[in-house]
């Protein structure tokens, strides 16, 4: 029976919908069932999925049963199964039944906390599971709101680093007047993650104040204290002001950690993205690498990656969150309640971009209840300890080479080139074959100038077995390509 | 059986996955069928939560029975609850069960469509669905992407606005150079929405340049396009640079509609915030709201308020998307990739803040199908009529007014002060009592220096005896608060 005919509208009844959503839970456990069937990176050609669809929205409803049809036959195919045990591009976007079933409470209750009256519980829970997490992280009290600080859920690191970046510039430009904007200056390093470029750009300051600070094998493409400090030293001779250092614990590029405790002094504001390594400091094994987090401003990192929680998820921790309000909160007329004035409460719309905000922290309360701190570091060292494999199969193989030291889940390799010249197409032919066999999915980067492959490991499904597949098919097609572009290296 | 346990650790299990997810999805439509038994503002104080849960987070996993029974006795009373049908504040947060099922498939598949290779079906399916969007809006093909334009999914209209003014920002900026970025002024009126200045602050605009200009009854609280003119010259005679205009369809106070055609010309660039009343512009009788939607050069609305869409979900079409690429991408060696090289495809990532992003389309696709354009006017039209309905009632009753003339699904009304003075201690005590109730949840809003109440009519699970109860209640509350007041207005 469709119960969407016009006669009976009724879009969100609660018979139908248990009903409907029953094909869903047994569709998605489907999905996983068979998702290492697919080719892991989509094979379609581009603009595949026009020849699908109609041109125009359907004028009449549609049964779910085709519309799930629909998904697996022209949806499927389109995707980049980033759930799938052979993915290992990237960082991996880290998926568990718990974390869905935080994120169905979310979208099922469909609250809209943008301030404490609008859903008072949204609000604290948020406020609760980010001390939680600051606590896993043993984060100093001052970045807690049971400190002196406070942490908030946003959606991404470029939100977070933005308002943080936003916070910066206008506690300084508020003493040196808002006419100096331009000449504000924001430093990374060559690793440093494209979204502090693009928040900086987007908070105004000018491109050409952007400073991507060389980095080298030398200490790990770290960013070297001693960089910063001329670059800063020279700026301020040229009449500039240096505004916001990020260091970044755990690159995208390597895996590199910046030294925090050698950063932050002398600067007015130090931010530290841990958007990926993070998660992994909520072992002790691994804590050490945010040793001098004291010294920071502000500090993010992304369950979303590999903490278990479903996209989207985003932890901010600032330890004067009173310089978030001072830079994002708006409170017109509609929005004026009892409880904001008493200023007793927090209205998270004044620590983030957006007035709407999602009940995201009952996904991250469901992660931690569900699966426990213990279960958490288990899974992160499961990870770590299947790195190592891999490392370990990458090390014994002289044809290849791991190309900077693993400190996470992340092995940098690359087949050895005779002449340094030939090692990116050695290396970026390897990816593609790889790629194209559609058994697994690896990325690339490149650092001190080196194409190097990357193997990130955590994906929830990939097991030893899949480990141990990836480097079978990496050793096979490392010959076939060897031979085809006629480099005579001995085999294994 | 608890398939956490530390032994045989399996996050993402697809058998325990089918047997938690129903509990959740029995969960939600049981609190639908008694979300009307609770208050529909929360009741709770502030802190209240804190009583409820450790101050850290458990080293063990726990059972998604015990999770669940907390969110009945601990969440559940803190929540203000938006999918109730007795909610009439703000504008409603729209739920569906299609709207739930297209996002339960956005998180179970949790693919990151960033660029096109990272999954062709999310950057495709996005294309077609924004086009499809647009088409029932009757969009100019200047917005399509089958046109020469082109529309995204962004989480919400703040993110929407501020890509379009850095979009505009450096597009000006680039001919006049980025120091000039302290002249750049920003126009909206005193209804415009508060993202607006929000946007305008963190894009580096200072705040002195910001014009609210003012508005009044006496054209329903829209922009007058005199003033705005006046106010450009002004300040380009004051050696400043007009930037932005932003034109409202359906202002959040009053749902007034400022006059496109008229505000469209001479101007830098214009963009149509239809945030809440873009959706009724589905329907035939509305879409003249939008006339004059060709001399913009984007606009935005949220399926999210309106359109049976769960958060979040906001559309946002641009006449020329090269402009969202020269400001907002960044390509880190780590994310080329042929595809990208080729031109051929597009890379989502430049057209939002963030590097990450979740396959929001399905789910508005999802929306759209399973109810067809058919019944998404059916719906929008009900609720437009259940609002007839609610400002009949109040023209009926002497003792009340409407203070500005409905337009789509909101009513603004108020008791009629004896002494224009006195308005705001009647209204203000009106809604407190109504609100105290815990039967129905209505908020203000200030226009014209008159506070009105505001009956936003639209929660997916309102019919015709909600509305009625409604009046019912504020009919009983208004003359026990007259009778308190002293105020002795005669009965109705």
């Amino acid at each position: 029976m469709n119960t969407l005919s016009l006669n009976n509208f009724s879009p969100l009844d609660p018979e139908s919908f248990l009903e409907e959503s029953k094909l869903i839970v047994d569709f998605i456990p489907d999905y996983y069932r068979n998702v290492e069937k697919y080719p892991v990176q989509s094979q379609v050609c581009s603009g595949y999925l026009v020849h699908h669809c109609p041109d125009s929205a359907p004028y009449s409803p549609e049964p779910l049963e085709s519309i799930l049809k629909e998904v697996s036959d022209s949806i499927i195919p389109g995707l980049t199964h980033w759930q799938s045990p052979n993915f290992f591009g990237y960082f991996q976007a880290n998926a568990s039944t718990a974390g869905f079933l935080g994120e169905m409470l979310c979208t099922g209750l469909n609250v809209v906390g943008f301030n404490w009256i609008a859903s008072p519980a949204a609000t604290e829970l948020e406020s609760i599971v980010m001390d939680w997490v600051g606590k896993m992280l043993m984060l100093p009290t001052s970045f807690l709101l049971s400190g002196s600080g406070g942490g908030v859920l946003h959606g991404s690191s470029c939100e977070a680093i933005l308002c943080s970046l936003a916070a910066a510039r206008d506690k300084v430009l508020k003493k040196i007047g808002h006419h100096k904007i331009t000449k504000l200056v924001v430093y990374g390093s060559d690793q440093t993650h494209s979204t502090l470029q693009k928040a900086s750009k987007l908070v105004g300051i000018p491109t050409s104040n952007f400073r991507s600070l060389p980095t080298s094998f030398s200490n790990d493409f770290a960013l070297c204290p001693d960089d910063v400090r001329t670059a800063m030293e020279e700026d301020i001779g040229a009449g500039l002001v240096p505004l916001f250092l990020c260091a970044t614990v755990g690159t995208t590029s390597s895996g590199a950690v910046d030294p925090l405790e050698a950063l932050g002094h002398n600067v007015t504001w130090l931010h530290i993205d841990a958007a990926y390594a993070g998660s992994a400091c909520i072992c002790p094994e691994f804590r050490h690498h945010l040793n001098g987090v004291e010294l920071a401003d502000s500090i993010s990192m992304n369950p979303h990656k590999w903490l278990l929680t479903n996209m989207d998820y985003c932890c901010l921790w600032i330890k004067e969150p009173k310089l978030f309000v001072d830079s994002l909160s708006t409170t017109p007329e509609y929005l004026r309640n009892n409880a904001s004035e008493s200023k007793k409460v927090i209205d998270y719309k004044d620590w983030q971009i957006a007035l709407s905000r999602r009940f995201r922290a009952i996904k991250v309360w469901v992660v931690i209840r569900r699966h426990g701190l213990d279960n958490l570091m288990f899974h992160i060292r499961s990870d770590v300890n299947l790195a190592k494999r891999f490392e370990a199969y990458v090390a014994k193989d002289p044809r290849f080479e791991v190309v900077v030291p693993r400190r996470f889940a992340l092995v940098c390799f690359r087949l050895r080139p005779k002449e340094e010249g030939e090692g990116i197409e050695l290396n970026s032919r390897l990816l593609m074959v790889v790629n194209g066999s559609g058994r697994s999915f690896i990325t690339h980067a490149v650092v001190g100038g080196i194409y190097i492959i990357r193997c990130a490991i955590g994906s929830t499904l990939t097991e030893t077995r899949h480990v141990d597949g990836l480097w079978k098919l990496i050793q096979d097609n490392a010959q076939l390509v060897l031979q085809e572009l006629g480099f005579a290296l001995e085999e294994a």
